[in-house]
């Protein structure tokens, strides 16, 4: 048994997705398209009891069913330099960094598939997110092409990699967008997907995100005003889901005159330090 | 249209495999384990013809039928440090950096799941192996768990980090073994694969290719003795599949006297640079 462990699990923003629910929380999920960041989410754990996040006593849900799961009772520490409840996925970074790190001190001799799968159902049943996860595991541009664990979902990816910026206005609420009509959301959300299926370019995700994001009705006149701006200059732009953020490729933010945080495309999928 | 792209692609060393044919290559493959490697090799490749291998003109079947596949004519410059012909994955290495690049090159707009399946379909129908290409694109330690290309295989994998140290005492032809009676050695793969599975673990995976090496009758008595050596300095080595080339875990080889290279398990599988 290690004393205590790191794990780093990518952001991610989502840029299209359609919610698939299911009474088996492994086989519930989302499909989509998103992006993986090498801006992501430390999260160092420990026998003993308590969560900080970024210095401040907190409680995840997430969090707590893994350990749960795991039998762990561990104190994590989660850093993170991403804002927060704004699309980033910092809740799944933190169910699956705790994931990785748990197994790691506990010796409990899980596989990633397994892990990521208590991960994904822990995130399900708190609500938090659907998709995140599976996608973080994998790193790259991840298109979730089915819904769920490893053991039922599909995924492909995009070939690309490039500098990724991005600026958050504020949050939008996961819980209650998940938790609403989701019907509309979830036939422009195949629609995206069958475009990007057919053509999977970093281009083509970017239009059909922006696309997305009108037809779901989550776009909001801020974020819609970045994302015309970053055109303007010559840019791509999309919205995160589920966030009031943009995202841009290359330096699409700030040669429109914004104050963006810059990162790259994550080539690696979420593992211990 | 890019005017030259770049891959890498991480080596990888197979501790362990079964072989399963199939008429048709996308299906074909293998089972086992491995762990991939951030010392790989790198494909530049722009419109033209020839290829070469750290300098020196040369043909590989493979990356010809890669290019056939995706109707580019290109000039490919692969580079690599690792050892060719000794268990590496160095051929599916090539294969599948010049999918990717010349994916990128000449726009022809094809997914990661897309441009692997085109790799392991010309690397299978060379002869020149079975499992390297899924392994390492995906990067980790993967656990090839149902043969073939994205669309039918299944893979899974080790959380786990760290150094590997290689050396390499010569080749074995990875087309004479998997030509041959290969019923014994799928016995002997088919028994490790679920040791492994049960708990997948680094050091569960040395012992079942150690094993595997053993049972499979493909130990040389040069390997048998650095496998030895490592034992007895209280490291964990074993051998990689197909080539006269011992692997340890840490500095396990060194430790034991001999000169060894070394470098880190790669956490992101093959990507454009």
């Amino acid at each position: 048994m290690s004393t205590s462990a790191s794990a780093f699990v990518p952001g991610h923003v989502t840029g299209f997705f359609s919610t698939h629910p299911d009474d088996d929380p492994t086989k519930a999920g989302s499909r989509g398209g998103g992006i993986t960041l090498d801006e992501g989410v430390t999260v160092r754990l420990e026998p003993g009891d308590g969560l900080e996040l970024n210095g401040e006593p907190t409680t995840i849900e997430a969090v707590d069913r893994v350990l749960d799961a795991l039998r762990a009772t561990a104190h994590v520490v989660i850093e993170t330099e991403l804002p927060l409840g704004t699309g980033f996925g910092v809740s799944g970074s933190a169910a699956l960094g705790t994931a990785l790190a748990a197994n790691d001190v506990f010796d409990r001799g899980l596989s990633e598939n397994e892990l990521i799968t208590i991960a994904h159902g822990a995130e399900v049943q708190a609500g938090t997110g659907l998709g995140d996860i599976v996608a973080q595991a994998r790193g790259g541009v991840p298109i979730r092409l089915e819904p769920g664990a490893p053991a039922y979902g599909a995924m492909d990816g995009i070939p690309a990699r490039g500098e990724i910026e991005y600026l958050s206005f504020g949050e939008l609420s996961t819980e209650s967008v998940l938790s609403g009509e989701t019907d509309e959301l979830t036939v422009a959300g195949e629609r995206a997907l069958s475009a990007l299926v057919a053509e999977p370019t970093l281009e083509t995700f970017m239009q059909t995100s922006r696309r997305f994001a009108r037809e779901s009705g989550l776009l909001t006149p801020r974020v819609a005003e970045a994302i015309r701006d970053v055109s303007d200059a010559g840019g791509e732009a999309a919205m995160a889901m589920l966030g009031e953020t943009v995202f841009a490729l290359d330096d699409g933010l700030s040669a429109a005159g914004y104050d963006a945080d810059r990162c790259e495309i994550s080539l690696a999928g979420a593992h211990l330090r």
